[in-house]
């Protein structure tokens, strides 16, 4: 695709490596600007690369400008990446055909680059000790705490008290609450034997990381997947859910379709009886957004690829009951799943 | 106004008092509909007031389905509000006419009610012992650590160890870094007699703070206004920035024009020579959203009218020397400005 123009944030980035919350990013004929405003001159300057760095007031007026003097008769645009009164304004009288492409940069980015893999890894690999240092917390000092608290004290623990970012706001929910795929946090308290699911994740320089675990709250609560529950239904759907996230993660191979992927996993889940409580898709694409591509789910036709990063999370939600979701971030490599 | 469709989820959250990151609402001759999928239904049909709570999966066609019922002719929509793929999915083939209005839920926003300023004075008191906390914490441990470090002790202070969503995120510039009005953390260390800028603030209930303070880095550090600088040229500035920020304060009065608060602050900064150093706005509304309505610039005809609360912030920056701003929230009480 040759001429293309951008304002998401972790799109541009992604094109030269640097990104701020008021840009515009035009790629024409090969040539590349990077147009925002004062505030952010001298970082765009060090930092955006392969671009010309123009800094204005009138970010969508120099956007037109450069587009009138160009000789391009075609851009291409991502209409999620534009409201209507931006479009409207920047189009406007000019004598270039805008061509819509929905989602032209999130796929560009479905196949990740050595370096982008190393940085998931990395932020994967500080997701899980913010979750270990988690459950010492929920061990030491977590009865009686209501979700608020703990879900303030994810955000603690998996920010690092705030050094990191996080991917999305953790969802910490106990019992019947986990019933809800996006619980709001309660003033619901933690109980012994309760169910506790938690999702949570953070970014390692921009790239996000997101992971889900369900536990049982005993003395040695911990976020493996080996877990005790204390009724047999709560057993018999955590093995169901952990043997449909194990089965889809071992069988998934490059050259398979994504659907195929969310079939192996709904079939075991189906098998036991639970198909019509699992409501959502398998997984979802992760790099510098937390929901990126390939889609894993029945109506994606995408064909897996290698180096390809996404989630497997299978879930049963049991209304009013409890719910169980086990969520890992794969990356394929030599044909295969491997956990980041 | 009387038909209106609005996404935004502050705008949503005004109108009926919950929202969340998927929702479509309609007012429809004075039938409201909340659209939103199942993760929120508990939630939606718990909290959001005067309207009626609809679960989809496809929240256009859910939209586009009761629009098509309803006799109404035409809609209005905020043009900021739509991206250009759902706009156009939205209106496809549909007999309504949608008239397009620029930021009319934050123009409805303008003046706030008696329990919206109480909630930003609780955001705005919340802010003032994060920084206080913040100055004690330099006091004891702030010599030598660098500007990322103390961005996070920011964050951390500020959100109350992530009780509270910050409103932004904050800005600890020290010396030649304040000069940049939207500075990112550098690795620079903090110094005796350094000048240290901190703009930051947080949401209660959904409401937003918002302060900025120059200090002197000195035994007692702190954000109040007495402030002692090592050279005169930064006291001179700052007795400058200070002047102008209370004089806007003082004199501004109901039924001023917006402009006429910006041009009190800027001619006391013209005066003493420093013009143009003064590269912004003298400020901005503040509510549910960080920057809200009125403007206070140069060019906003804005009527200032009773329960209005804004900003007042004005700032000199002398490239490659250091930056002064100081920054203040005002709630417009019988007919002057009070300092929330």
């Amino acid at each position: 695709m040759k001429n293309y123009i951008l304002q998401n944030e972790n799109g541009v980035y992604f094109e030269c490596g640097y990104s701020c919350d008021n840009v515009i990013y035009l790629s024409l004929s090969g040539d590349n600007y990077f147009i925002t405003d004062g505030r952010y001159a001298i970082e765009a300057k060090l930092y955006a690369k392969n671009c010309e760095v123009l800094i204005s007031n009138d970010l969508l007026k120099s956007a037109r400008k450069i587009l009138k003097k160009s000789k391009i008769k075609k851009l291409h645009i991502d209409p999620h990446d534009f409201s209507l009164f931006t479009f409207q304004k920047l189009q406007e009288n000019l004598a270039i055909k805008f061509v819509q492409k929905p989602n032209f940069s999130k796929l560009k980015r479905i196949i990740k680059s050595d370096h982008e893999i190393e940085y998931l890894k990395k932020a994967m690999c500080l997701g899980r000790d913010g979750f270990e240092k988690f459950a010492f917390y929920i061990q030491k000092q977590g009865l009686g705490k209501s979700e608020k608290n703990l879900f303030f004290k994810a955000k603690q623990f998996l920010s690092f008290d705030g050094e990191y970012d996080l991917s999305f706001d953790p969802i910490v929910a106990i019992n019947q609450n986990s019933a809800k795929p996006h619980a709001l946090p309660t003033k619901d308290t933690l109980q012994k034997d309760d169910l506790l699911l938690v999702d949570a994740g953070l970014k390692y320089k921009r790239y996000c990381s997101d992971r889900t675990c369900t536990s049982a709250l005993n003395k040695n609560i911990n976020f493996s997947r080996d877990q005790v529950f204390k009724t047999k239904l709560e057993q018999k759907v955590y093995d169901t859910v952990r043997l449909a996230q194990e089965k889809a993660i071992s069988k998934a191979r490059v050259g398979m379709k994504a659907s195929k992927i969310d079939s192996i996993a709904r079939e075991v889940i189906d098998k036991a009886g639970f198909g019509k409580y699992f409501v959502h898709s398998t997984g979802h694409g992760v790099g510098l957004d937390i929901h990126e591509y390939p889609v894993i789910s029945q109506r994606s036709h995408t064909i897996i690829e290698e180096s390809m990063v996404f989630t497997i999370e299978p879930g049963i939600y049991l209304s009013e009951q409890f719910g169980v979701r086990i969520e890992d971030t794969v990356v394929m490599k030599n044909k295969k799943a491997q956990i980041l």
